[in-house]
């Protein structure tokens, strides 16, 4: 591939994305998509909307781009929640190093390469990729030196940032927790495996168990239940009914805008109809004998305080260490019901299948991947199949294939992972639909980086030679860095399209949000449905977007002083990255749950795991090049590298893993001195709420409007998946979570 | 290797092994050996000793037997602890898998070898040993369903059994923790990095975070101390005088006999004595202003409940992981002093260090076991090194050398190994000395199995095919269970001769305690010295044995169906084993410290590996004689296997992690009851001492009488592994623990 043809890729997606910028800037200024772009202002805002309608609306603009420069992070925090922050850390990371990176690199290691071997210098535009990358350097050349310098430099900075990053995240992560001082989650505990016994009912097995061996701290419980088919259907048929009866409601009320409340006492009086019905029907079932077949072995304990919750749900109960299985308990909006009712003795076969299952998928992934790279390589193909040549005669076709068609193709195909990889989370028993959304982020970040990095590096190289030869040197594990170190300046070249495809277009798609605006318009003109309030809000994608960025510093580093011609598209990626998402958090995403920035240990890792690798295929390329030395000394750069994230593993990782006792007794204190206390206690009770109906009959229903969605919305979330999983439609969103924006 | 060298191989060990047990029956009659043969029972006894003479005491009799086998478990529980009945029980569980495998091998797997391929067969004596091997059976023929079937038994049957004992043992296990009433580690919480305060002794920053957040259960504590130079003159003094001394007030005492209260006045007059001269000393130093300066980061703390000091020790204190770090303490008299100083921020690096250390020494310590090797293959050799034909003519010579040479040497440079481990795991910062021992006994099991059974297994192959073609095999990592299994039928050879020297013979050596009886005549006819109570006696070495009798399980399992002829050796080995261990856990070895049974998930782990090894190689050999069909029906036998282990990991596992809640909570409410906990409060602060000094201070000394010389008898430890280490001549127990037998 030439330069020319990378600029055509780069003009090209320049021009997507400005248009793509512009037609966005357009679209948020039009009231009645408000919904897609605003979801989260809608949700906090209780005002009326006024309208007025005028020409700067039909205006692109950059007012969005400032206003996403100029929020501060508390305001993040306040919006996206610590994660939030965490993702937004990552970006300002990678922007950080990739300046430093490609400052080095430009100016010391790129002449370096295009001055490597004397030889005859065409014009610029025209010259090869390989011209700028490592590959042109002599064997045995002593200004390998300067690579091996900038190795150093980059490395040693990345570990001082990463140690900045860590340290700064744990005080976050400290003062996340101890600023929830209302959060019941602090004074609650999961139990699951409660033994089964013949005369007693699950209830009142809990109930004996803590009073007995929790006598001073245990407050209450509140047991799972089994949730029926028909309260199911009831909650369904109820949705139905307010969607389509809202719009005939909706000119009383007067305006379609006022989310909160559901227009007043029409939907309340309709509720309260509903509920009626309902927790009769449920009162009959539950008060009476049935009672003990429709509870779950599972039950959320109350303490008195957060230190006695704490201990709880760290001390292995009983000496049988499969009954009265204790953890902490997710917040309240966390809280993923679906999964609570799983026997607990069976969840470690769920998780080795999931396990087995996961590992099968990343590897068969592979076929569509290789075919997508062998397009690639075309130029190489033709020789094989000559019909070919005709086509690729054509130069713009050419261009167009080899810098292209591959990413977009590889890209679509990429878009069945996540949910699958969602699905597979809970499948294995999550608790927490952030704990959910963790371990299908880590999942689909190990298939990205296996399926994306490098499958490419070596089904590229496999076509390249296509007798084989390297797949039989690959089964040799000492041959694998010499093959990376061979194979990676080579296979820079995609990767630099598919951070202009991939990385500038999903950004584009990110802001513009077609699937939230197709399902705007379906809503709308179809189910000619007014009420904004039913058409859903959207969590932010952390399992998709993380995984994402983490693939291209990956590729930022192993690439940058091999191939640093890759360096400035990927510091544009990082900022319009940071510009999109900074926005989008602000404007578009809810925050319900969060993990309360346990990605970090995530990234922390992969980035490690990156900076290795780099100093691997380095130090394989200085082989390979004949400059001993220069290989020998990177080795003293992995065990440093490696001894550092022990180091941040030992010092920092604790804190994210478990609670610190004295944190929570002095937050325990604060409650005790401000009397807060009992009010927390009072409100425990009604905070995890399963149905509908318990709420009713607390009377708190009011209260917390939100949750008595919650189950429903759940199985929304994984008919969203498999939908997308079938038709891999779901662009920039392929796994979305729709969910009520009924939010105090 | 022909059956009769075989033969003559067992024979002279049948001979070695009659001769050293008769010697052994004799020479345990001898009053002058009573400290050698019985340790254990002198500790217990106080009473006077009638010693006799009759003619009885010079013949051989198999008394010893008889009361080895017949003592019951509650017996070997109280003599030698949770760990000796672990260790039995290992044993026990390998002689019933063997004796299953042994008849269902030899009466259905061995004809199948015989007569596997249509030959004829020559007088039995002088039949090359693979006729009885699987090598002897034909390209794929169908008996081999014969031994897949034997597979599929002896796994079951061993998944069952280890099934059994891990539940067993974890009843065990509950049941010691329930028993040990007034431990006093259970009160107790071993705090490790101290935050250093300029204005506080680390004694006052002890006192005050624990009265701060653990105020309703905090007890008291007592700080660990620099242990100066000084201090350690004095004890090693007071130690050479009394061992100088007592000689000659031994006639005024009666008798030599008398080892607990120190021949009473005298020897107690002589401490007091030099003990108030000391804390005199101590007091100056300690009670006035350096005292902050002799203070390590570390103190124990004491708790008023067993259930406040677990929850203590599993709780993260601060927000800085590498401060307040908290964990269980070991017992009183486990305690390893000298490692409690070191910095807990460094122990990590250590660690580390430790780790890397190992492996090179695991890996570097093939040199002399190729060279070992290589005599069994002299045969070989000699068609390289013409010379050699001379020698190997001689028949008896030629058996000597191919039979028994290799092993002794083999078994020699073992003799190295354990005392080497015992020193990494004390420089990984083990704070007791049942983990101390207990980390070696890990890494000594990685060790004997890398370097005695895959070693010998490659190095045998490689030798055989001098050209190297199967070093080029190995690199790829598909053709390891290829490799293993063409390798495993021929290198039982070797292992049964190893089985018949390192085994049969290291039990004869465990019986007889050649080193003990060095040491006996050195103290009594170099030295002069009677005092018997100075000879010193052993802990039972775990560290080496557990690891020898697993990997004799390992050959078995592996040769099980493969070469059956090794069942009838092993199973004799396990029978003595048992014999003679028995014998030695109720009158040798004192125990001073326990684990608890911890080394069971050890031995459950390792069974596990063999047994997947042992469906690994004997796919392999099904795929090399061509009948897919068996080696593919090996594959289910694997995955439930593992499935099985992972279900034991999380059925039992946990128990041997950590404590439950609900037993340390009725164990309190016992004590409550019985009203004991007042005195057992009290005995906490004088059970932890350091010194001497604090002893005598406290007046407990008279109480515990044996704590005075725990931190100097771990100097003693590291030297004689050090000594053992650097002449090699410890055989029988390469890193003997010397320990006074001044037991209660």
């Amino acid at each position: 591939m030439y330069l020319s043809a990378l600029l055509t890729s780069a003009g090209i997606n320049i021009a997507v994305c400005v248009v793509i910028f512009s037609l966005y800037s357009v679209l948020r200024k039009q009231p009645r998509f408000m919904n897609v772009y605003f979801g989260q202002k809608l949700a906090q805002m209780k005002t009326k909307r006024h309208d007025p309608f005028c020409f700067e609306r039909l205006f692109p603009s950059a007012s969005w781009i400032i206003k996403a420069w100029e929020a501060s992070e508390d305001h993040i925090l306040a919006s996206g929640g610590l994660d939030a922050v965490v993702f937004l850390r990552l970006i300002v990371f990678s922007i950080r190093i990739f300046s430093l990176a490609a400052t080095l690199c430009i100016f010391l290691v790129l002449p370096i390469n295009y001055y490597g071997k004397e030889m005859e210098h065409k014009v610029i535009p025209s010259e090869s990729l390989e011209v700028f990358s490592i590959a042109n350097v002599q064997t045995g050349s002593k200004r390998l030196w300067a690579h091996c310098l900038a190795l150093y430099i980059i490395t040693c900075s990345a570990c001082a940032l990463l140690y900045h990053e860590y340290r700064s995240i744990t005080k976050m992560r400290l003062s996340y927790i101890t600023e929830g001082l209302s959060n019941p989650g602090h004074f609650t505990v999961l139990v699951r495996g409660i033994p089964w016994s013949q005369y007693e009912s699950y209830n009142e097995t809990v109930a004996k168990f803590f009073s007995t061996y929790y006598a001073s701290s245990y407050l209450s419980h509140k047991m799972v239940y089994r949730s029926g088919t028909v309260q199911k259907l009831m909650t369904n048929a109820g949705k139905m009914y307010k969607m389509l009866k809202i719009p005939a409601t909706e000119q009383q009320c007067g305006t379609s805008f006022m989310r909160c409340g559901l227009c007043g006492e029409t939907a309340t009086s309709f509720k309260i109809l509903v509920t009626e019905a309902e927790s009769d029907r449920k009162r009959s079932d539950f008060d009476g004998s049935d009672l003990r077949k429709e509870e779950y072995a599972a039950a959320f304990v109350f303490f008195r305080t957060r230190y006695a919750a704490m201990v709880a749900a760290q001390s292995l109960q009983s000496p049988n260490p499969m009954k009265w299985v204790t953890e902490k308990a997710p917040d309240p909006k966390d809280v993923y019901w679906t999964n609570l009712g799983l026997p607990y003795r069976i969840l470690w076969i769920r998780r080795i299948a999931v396990l087995v299952v996961s590992i099968l998928f990343v590897a068969f992934f592979l076929v569509p991947v290789t075919l997508t790279q062998s397009l690639v390589n075309l130029d190489k193909l033709q020789n094989t199949f000559p019909f070919l040549k005709g086509i690729l005669k054509r130069k713009f076709t050419s261009q167009l294939a080899t810098g292209y068609l591959p990413s977009v193709i590889l890209m679509l195909f990429l878009y069945i992972a996540p949910p699958v990889m969602l699905l597979f989370a809970a499948m294995e028993g999550a608790i927490s639909r952030s704990s959910r959304k963790k371990s299908a982020c880590i999942k689909l970040l190990y298939f990205m980086i296996w399926n994306v990095f490098f499958a490419n590096i070596f089904t590229g190289t496999i076509i390249k030679n296509l007798v084989g030869e390297v797949a039989r040197n690959l089964k040799n594990p000492k041959n694998i860095p010499n093959e990376l170190a061979s194979a990676v300046p080579t296979t820079a070249t995609f990767f630099m399209t598919y951070i202009l495809t991939s990385g500038w277009a999903s950004l584009s798609f990110e802001l513009l949000q077609p699937l939230a605006l197709l399902c705007n318009f379906f809503y709308r003109y179809v189910l000619r449905n007014k009420d904004e309030s039913s058409y859903g809000t959207w969590t932010f994608p952390y399992h998709t977007e993380i995984p994402r960025v983490i693939l291209f510093a990956v590729m930022g580093f192993t690439c940058s002083i091999m191939a640093p011609l890759i360096l400035p598209f990927l510091l544009v990626y990082f900022f319009l990255a940071y510009l999109v998402y900074r926005n989008q958090i602000l404007n578009v995403y809810v925050t319900n749950y969060q993990t309360g920035g346990l990605y970090w240990p995530a990234v922390h890792n992969a980035t490690i795991f990156s900076l290795v690798l780099t100093q691997i295929i380095a130090s394989g390329v200085f082989g390979l090049k004949e400059s001993t030395l220069a290989s020998g000394f990177t080795f003293p750069l992995i065990i440093c590298t490696l001894l550092f994230n022990e180091y941040c593993r030992q010092r920092f990782l604790p804190v994210f893993r478990r609670s610190a006792a004295k944190v929570l007794i002095e937050m325990d204190w604060q409650d005790e001195q401000s009397g807060r206390l009992e009010e927390i206690h009072q409100r425990l009770q009604s905070a995890y709420c399963q149905f509908t109906s318990t709420t009713i009959q607390d009377e708190t229903m009011h209260e917390n409007p939100c949750e008595t969605v919650v189950s429903e919305l759940q199985d929304l979330e994984d008919v969203a998946s498999g939908k997308a999983q079938i038709s891999g439609s779901s662009i920039g969103h392929p796994s979305p979570e729709i969910k009520e924006s009924d939010l105090k």
